[in-house]
């Protein structure tokens, strides 16, 4: 029996300020902060362990999981971070907020791009220095060209799933005890696929933030048990809230 | 041309209690916290980028990286612990402050503990607590006969330069830009071997806390230039206030 621990980082600057965030490296705030410190205490009192680590590139993920290791009393476990982990791209809506975008593309189209499973967002142009491409975080990326320029939840998934395949999985049939701190679409993607959902289906999943999401698998990675960690009922209530707020907590 | 960037981590609480630290996992101070950004922005306004960094398994070295790679806006860097980096291990004198040392030990014991080169401190019995094999942080070391009981500054060197010479340095080679976040003997042991010092030569080095030490090598390791960054003459003060301050600050 294996287990799978998965955590959404904490509120950031730009969730706050209703903005397509995607891979804009903004960090979190006070508040996500305190979520990434409660999510670690929840852990530490079920008596969680862990063997390794995973986190994207962007701080704030890399932070939620700091502040996590902090409280299990971990700071010592490998960190391997990734920017397939990285949340979903945006492409030319990242920076613009709700209003902005909705003012310059049509409320139509924006609900399209925020509530549909394969439509992608505008493509950024190769020399946009929002391009992941241009952007020295991931100058040690070898293909540039896997890097996106827009993404789909779609498009999101399939970048995730090779370094879940390739990286993770494995790291877990050797008997290491996982946990991946990623954004709210990096982790559908990973929902998605251990759940065998259907398209519909995960465009219905709102993770809430700082909420640790335990996996028991059996031996074929069959799912013996799922459940968020702590009090049911503020889960519920945070999962609501995710899904009213739409795309500032979609992004 | 390679460089190769030094950071002692800043005060920790045991440092301002006047105790023997060694391996014991105390976190920073805030006036800790304080010097680590401090070093992190003296790096960044000098321009300094890194490929890869290096710390120890101990809380105080991980939480100073992690506050200078914040002000360098590289927290997506691959960082690597080890334990071979950790302070120097002073076996049962570990959670001791000086006063109760010298009642225990007498003044003239724990001068020669503290000022020898090969002096070792008294060794930990196998069972006890604050050996790092009954420690879960080292649950993950192959052979537990490598992890130390007791150490002078001699056998911390021993046991740091094998990872210098396995990993580190073949990085560098392959020109990799690294920094080493760590202690104040595990940094002697590599300022010892890089500046081919004698066993005298090094006692009287005293590595400020949370000051950038820059190497600059040939492309036979052979030292072109050596400094630290920021203002020398604070540097100056720092580095006596630490010889002063004696075992405190070599702990």
């Amino acid at each position: 029996m294996t287990k799978l621990v998965l955590i959404r980082h904490g509120e950031s600057a730009w969730n706050k300020e209703n903005r397509f965030t995607g891979w804009t490296d903004v960090d979190l705030t006070e508040k996500g902060i305190e979520e990434a410190i409660q999510g670690g205490k929840l852990l530490k009192e079920a008596d969680f362990d862990f063997d390794i680590a995973y986190t994207s590139y962007l701080k704030r993920a890399i932070h939620t999981l700091d502040r996590v290791l902090n409280e299990l009393d971990r700071v010592w476990l490998p960190v391997h971070k990734h920017w397939r982990l990285n949340e979903r791209h945006y492409g030319a809506l990242q920076g613009l907020n709700k209003q902005e975008t909705a003012e310059k593309y049509g409320d139509e189209q924006v609900l399209l791009w925020r509530r549909s499973f394969n439509v992608l967002p505008p493509e950024l142009n190769l020399d946009d220095p929002r391009a992941p491409r241009n952007d020295e975080t991931y100058r040690d990326v070898e293909d540039k060209s896997t890097l996106p320029l827009n993404e789909s939840l779609e498009t999101t998934i399939q970048r995730v799933l090779p370094y879940w395949n390739n990286e993770i999985k494995p790291k877990m049939v050797e008997g290491k005890r996982v946990l991946i701190v990623a954004h709210g679409n990096s982790i559908r993607a990973l929902v998605k696929h251990l759940e065998k959902l259907s398209e519909e289906e995960i465009m219905g999943v709102n993770i809430p933030t700082g909420i640790p999401l335990i996996y028991q698998f059996d031996d074929y990675f069959n799912i013996i048990d799922k459940y968020y960690l702590g009090d049911q009922q503020a889960i519920e209530a945070k999962m609501k809230a995710v899904a009213a707020q739409g795309s500032s907590r979609k992004d």
